[in-house]
């Protein structure tokens, strides 16, 4: 049997709620034996939830008590100055201190990332931590970062972008050398900008395998595994790519309620419909990692549904097993040269 | 009847050259009683593809002969300093001598950006064209801008583009005053650069009709008419919806081609799924506008059918009908407060 991985669970935040997060852990603890968890927050509502459920006193299941919770709109800077018993405050102090090997939550992204930061520190070489995660693609799925953290990014952080998605990829899927790419537009006159330019001839001299540019629907459709951009256009592709999603779906949705006829057709092509819905379906991409840190955070969607936020609480899984941020900072030491101060040192040993 | 417009169509550019072109042009002229048009190419090869489809002579459509082709990968400078007779330059000569309303070109943007603003120049008060275009959306569709113009933007271009895409809207629908959107993302931490904030604020003390923020997927869900970026996220959105909507089209023929009970099923859904095909079909958006020169200019998709071709065509005609460039310049002079050296004689008035 896998070794123990005990995670912890924010399990207030998120726009549902600790019902969402109670559910969820359940059916995490079902579908993986390894699995021990933390549910953070309200003891006497956690308490409460569990014994409705009748899961009181499972042993693989264990409450830790926080008193406040972080809104969902609540800026980050004071969340993060005034909110020290939060549910995901303690979460991820649990990951500081050991007692946790990650830490998820459906809380605000930028109040989750502000505080990891705080608490858990980046891995050294990384200047900032990086929102990464699977997306649908013509190839299964591709990983992209950033996706939200760093609206402005130098050519160096997305270089180390490149290391952290390559690192997760390997560690996760097996992948020995991840394609990795730069997202870019398409016209020449004005193929990116100079960070873009400057980040692409730092990875061509790279010892990873960076492939090139490709444009925004390349993300879907290049034969690619990483696709590297900046917080702000990763963000924006991201939220696009649910937009279009979401209007195919609402325009189906018409034609096939139209008339009698196209109703009729909608039952037979119910089958079809259906498996095209599971495979776009976002739940089943929910649980985005922040990459970078010294220890694991998983963000789930803060609209997330039970079956979504255990999706969540299984990227945290795989995270732990695979151990990311220890991949993460082996990989950075090969991809990017030490300092020069630090070259006498090395030539001596 | 409706007064005759006069087009250039450059009929060498573009993946597929002049057999596109010509056929786009003779089915423009059934559909549009008072069209006449210019080809511009080699008139040895125009003359003998009219004749192969019966149309020699015809008095709406008269030859313009250009020695030379710009090339679909063509540096624009290079293009604009060596290729004085491309179809290019001279479709858009035409413009400048008055001799056509518009010119429509499948040629490569950057080219045919840089001819368009040396031979034409922007209308005062515009720093920088921009690439604007209609896309689906869950209202019918949202016109969108910087499409891939301009890569880094200001908050007073940003500005620019707003007032350039509410003449448009206005002229092109009849909406009085489109609702104006800037793109960004929805962190609040770090929602949008100083650029974007710049702009949100500007927008918010102008005459136009500002209603905030929208996120990414906002684009295609969102009440709004005119949606605001800089040309690289612009560019990237654009093709991301793009790449998207070929992913969800590709499952779907995965799923329905599975076994012999989802072919069937295909059979019955075909009326439905052939609706919702063309609503998404970019053909029938085919042909963005470069806003803020002193002439119109349409640029057609470089793959585009000769059923797209005749969509930007129909887009060129609507924009000389509306005469979009002096409803821009007018709209500019009452949003944007004239130079602060204009104001004593404005106060002597």
């Amino acid at each position: 049997m896998a070794a123990p991985v005990i995670l912890a669970i924010d399990a207030m935040s998120g726009d549902h709620g600790y019902p969402v997060a109670v559910d969820a852990a359940l059916s995490s603890l079902r579908e993986h034996p390894q699995l021990q968890l933390i549910l953070v927050g309200d003891e006497g509502r956690l308490r409460a939830a569990l014994a409705e459920r009748n899961h009181a006193g499972d042993p693989r299941l264990v409450l830790q008590h926080a008193s406040e919770v972080v809104e969902m709109d609540e800026p980050p800077s004071k969340a993060l100055r005034n909110k020290k018993d939060s549910s995901m405050r303690v979460a991820i102090n649990l990951v500081k201190e050991g007692r946790a090997r990650a830490a998820v939550s459906a809380g605000n992204t930028g109040a989750l990332m502000a505080t990891a930061k705080f608490v858990l520190k980046t891995l050294p070489g990384i200047d900032r931590p990086a929102i990464i995660s699977a997306i649908p693609s013509v190839n299964g799925h591709v990983h992209m970062l950033d996706l939200g953290a760093n609206a402005e990014c130098s050519a160096d952080q997305l270089v180390q972008f490149a290391v952290m998605g390559s690192a997760l990829v390997t560690a996760a899927y097996g992948i020995q050398r991840p394609k990795v790419a730069l997202l870019n537009i398409g016209e020449e006159e004005i193929k990116g900008n100079d960070t873009i330019k400057l980040a692409a001839s730092l990875l061509q001299q790279s010892s990873l395998n960076y492939i090139g540019f490709v444009e925004g629907d390349g993300i879907f459709l290049r034969d690619v595994d990483v696709v590297v951009c900046d917080g702000f256009v990763g963000n924006v592709a991201l939220k696009t790519g649910e937009g279009v999603a979401k209007l195919v779906h609402q325009f189906m949705k018409e034609e096939f309620t139209r008339n009698v006829f196209t109703k009729a057709a909608a039952v037979a092509a119910m089958p079809a419909l259906k498996a095209l819905g599971r495979r776009m379906d976002p739940r089943n991409y929910n649980g985005a990692s922040f990459a970078g840190l010294t220890g694991i955070v998983i963000k789930s969607h803060g609209s997330a549904d039970a079956l979504a936020f255990a999706h969540a609480i299984g990227v945290a899984i795989k995270a732990v097993e695979q151990d990311i941020p220890a991949r993460i900072s082996s990989l950075l030491g090969r991809v990017v040269k030490p300092a020069d101060d630090a070259a006498p040192g090395a030539e001596a040993a």
